[in-house]
């Protein structure tokens, strides 16, 4: 079983049961947009995560123990994402990533948001005007080392 | 004076002032962010926001109008961007770009987050175990349309 | 079975009962463009509209449920589309582009026109001089936030 | 002059007069749509064209020499647009490309909606829930010649 | 069966039978180069040509039927063609496309050689020298619609 | 003096001359396709048809030498080429090419046609139903060396 | 079987037999450099050489077919090859292909060294500072048409 | 005057003064192939080489100082050569590359030819069927190490 | 069995069997980088090593015949790796690789690093402030030839 | 003055003032690799470290204030680099970018190296089979956060 098949499998066990990736990441006991990604094949589970996910979803042994590996992350083969909510992300990389850059060099000094200790949040905010979908990233900011 | 050539300018006149882009954006009277993606060519001004900033940055007139101009927006020729500080959130999409798409479409339904109808933040918090940038996307969610 | 397998098996349930998307649509109670473009895979159906397809095309319980998913939409790696009928859209695109975009500020302001609060509709326009394709977008605009 | 330079004297040139692209195509007796495309660089004009639009905008004689030039289309180097005004159309293609060409094969038979032989229109659609942008393609079938 | 699979069968059935294209053409009724793209999936049948080459390829009905299918022309996946005998096709459009470009405008004023409304035909031309292929592309010529 | 630089001047002295690419042609001695090609940097010329095509053209010295050295042929950046009437002969590879490749190899054996031992002529055929082009490439076929 | 599959066949056959591509090469009576590109899927054999072929691998009757016939050469989806042993050569292009073609118009005039027309070698150069790998291409010089 | 202004005045400077790379190498001293790769920036000259190059070509102090730097190498933009000259060698990589591995592996075991250590002549064999070109490469193996 | 079939099994047979790719390397007798890339299909292995990866793993004749034979080295289809533990070097490259050439040249004069006589080397560094990842690269500096 | 133009500049005075990287490191009081790296673009320097290097390359004030902006690090448009001895960097991680992801995985746990807390050495290791260039990358492992 690779990789791929896993996560196909994920997502025919969670529709066959009627789950919701909330309802998962309870059950794992973490945060629904890490449990989630994890799920999708980005982040490796402890033992217990894996084996609380395969219990929730009906997985076997091979996939406890796939769970757990250190996967290749990211998209291949997809530079630039086609689909428009996905999309949506890239283009305010597009459109906000420089200014981005130049905020936090003003605030930080030379260095990055990092990518790795990060953590990401999605939830709803009410709003009269339409319902608002807010993301949140919080990354430790990551200072250039000079030598 | 193309764009690109404006930007130039102000990236200039900016460094020969001895500015910030929150310094510039206070007297602009908009957010930072929103402030220093239209000075980098990804939003048009008002009228008065234009005459603002040309005071600030020491502009003539033609800049005047062209800060007024609908842009054509985003990064052409950098569908990957390399500069590691942009790139961490391309990353981002990356390897939660589908976790946050089904997490959008589990508390939302069919839909995004807009690109459009978008207000970004970015904030320093402070921690003990190293300071973090906090981004905060706040995008209203559009529902597909069903005919 | 995945979407992909899906488009397959739709595909050729069609053609083995002979049937038009436009009476596939019919059945299902919704456009023939919205239906077409659902069951190539671009949008997710209700239980309802999933249940009327399966019946009409002859497809089992897994289709049912998969076709009610929300589908990663788009083309992957076709960046450029090859088949002429599909390019000349995007020929539309290369040459008119920047004038509707120029066209929808110079009307509306800032902003975009959906492609998600959108309708499209194809129809046979009857022409002594050859008959036409006319197809018709009709996306809500969106202005820009300013912030 | 070439035609990219051509393109920025007349953008210039309308900002500097305050110009609208619907008044210069009134002024020139064309369509706003092809008016704009042609004075972008998608269009030879015809040589009264291009003397009411030379006119219009106070371009000089080489100007208008270069207008009726038959241009080489399109935008290299831009195989997917970033602007989001125009990537939305490029979306459109990606998610109902597909659906359009079953539907002209089934309503018209083997052929393509012709992009040469074609009119472009855009105007507003006043609506309660948000004014929008319509976009009519009208365009020539050609059936294939079968041989 | 996939378009893709029914072309190997083609080749396979083509191979096993000794059979030329031009023999199969003729059993078709139709120009050896027409069938030819035809059944290497570029074109739709007639339900009388798809039983023709049927039958002189020994192929099944499911195959009779998918023959009559719109299919999604070109080659994906191969944006410059890497087999020495077609990429000279390549070179010649990169060499001589301008050109050729210039002379159809210069003849018949703004427009475009049809790739729909078109004959190709390729044929041996003795020579002393060394025969030669002689290719004839005939293409409606189509004016660009001003309006 | 680059060679793009040439072919600048080439077509400003056409356009300030009201020359016609057929008409230069004939003076320089040559087939129109050629010497098209060859004015826009696809082939050298000998001294005496340099010289033929400065005199009508009103080009200098520098000019002629230039026109005389071997270009770097081809269109770098533009590997699949946007302006319709270019693209077309694309799509025609696309669409035609393997089948050209079947029957260039069922007719005369392994090899290819070749493109540098190649005449092209583009020609009007009138034609009740709307004139057509003929493009005729005659190219000398080469066979691979078996070794 | 496709060309792709024989040539997985043809590597597990040499593998399991301990042939090398020069023993196989004597008994198909060609030069190694031509067996073994035939046998990668470069060129058709003659149908003694593909008898003798499949003698020494132990390959079946429908292989000896496949073997006949004209492939679709190259290397798709490789336009940069990542292999150091192949990379090198690429390499080479990069840096002397320029150079390369000065000097063969230099000395032949305006043509190129055929690709087709072209015999390849590969042998040990013993040299006491390490032996030399040393790979001859002849190719037959064609001069470009002038017409 | 960086790298590719230098380029170009050398190709300026051989033009005026109808110099042959051959004439320039024999002054420079060094190889035809070697001196007019490094002429076209892909090698560095020592003191006496790129004084000696100046002198016949005519070239100031600063062409002679950067005519001895370290040249980025290679051909940027450019992964695919269009020139056919240049081109047909890419097309050998791309037919010959595998089996070039495949023979390189079994003489000399696991290792490339260098193309650094690496030497390159191109000549002319005179042929009573058309004058052949013949380049030789004689690159020194490097084994892998293994560690 | 594929090169990446096998791959795929080794990637089993150490999960199943709970191995660390140190305590492989430790049996087939090599540095961890090296058998860890050898067993990832970037190195053929000799039989002893081969044999003793067989045996530690679990691997039957065909796969101990297969990881002897040359692979096809590196990672095709990811000219840009996405894993963010690959990128980072990936970004090593992009922001020290021209610094790093300047360096080699200034020592060492004209030439490279080899990346085939190289040796690879990942350890662990305590720090106070963090254990750092130490990589050290150590190839053989090749000088360009001159002829 | 862009930062391109300041390399440029750079470059220019070193070259005009026969400066080593080395003894520029010396004066900025920084390592070789660090303060090359920073006057090729890639990093932002102090004001001490502006001034001293202005100083020993004559730059002007405007070029004083541009080494202290941060810059946009990276090589825009070079996916893959062509340069040889930067390739072989890039080749590296080709081949053993998935086996030191392995490796760190297994020796720190889930993470990366840091390209930001990096230090890059490199430094001659004298050998009798031929001197060694030795490169150190000494990145901070930064483990992901689990959420």
């Amino acid at each position: 079983m690779t990789r791929h098949e896993l996560v196909e499998k994920v997502r025919e066990a969670k529709r066959a049961r009627g789950l919701t990736w909330e309802a998962i990441a309870r059950r794992v006991g973490r945060h629904k947009v890490w449990t989630t990604a994890a799920l999708l094949g980005q982040h490796p589970m402890s033992a217990e995560e894996a084996q609380a996910a395969a219990e929730v979803l009906g997985l076997d042994r091979e996939a406890v123990a796939l769970l757990q590996e250190y996967p290749t992350r990211g998209t291949p083969g997809q530079a630039v994402p086609v689909d428009p909510t996905i999309y949506r992300f890239y283009e305010i990389v597009q459109l906000y990533g420089m200014a981005l850059k130049e905020l936090i060099h003003e605030e930080f000094g030379d260095g990055i948001m990092s990518a790795v200790d990060l953590e990401v949040d999605v939830r709803r905010q009410v709003d009269p005007h339409g319902d608002r979908v807010v993301v949140t990233l919080s990354g430790k900011f990551l200072p250039y080392r000079r030598f």
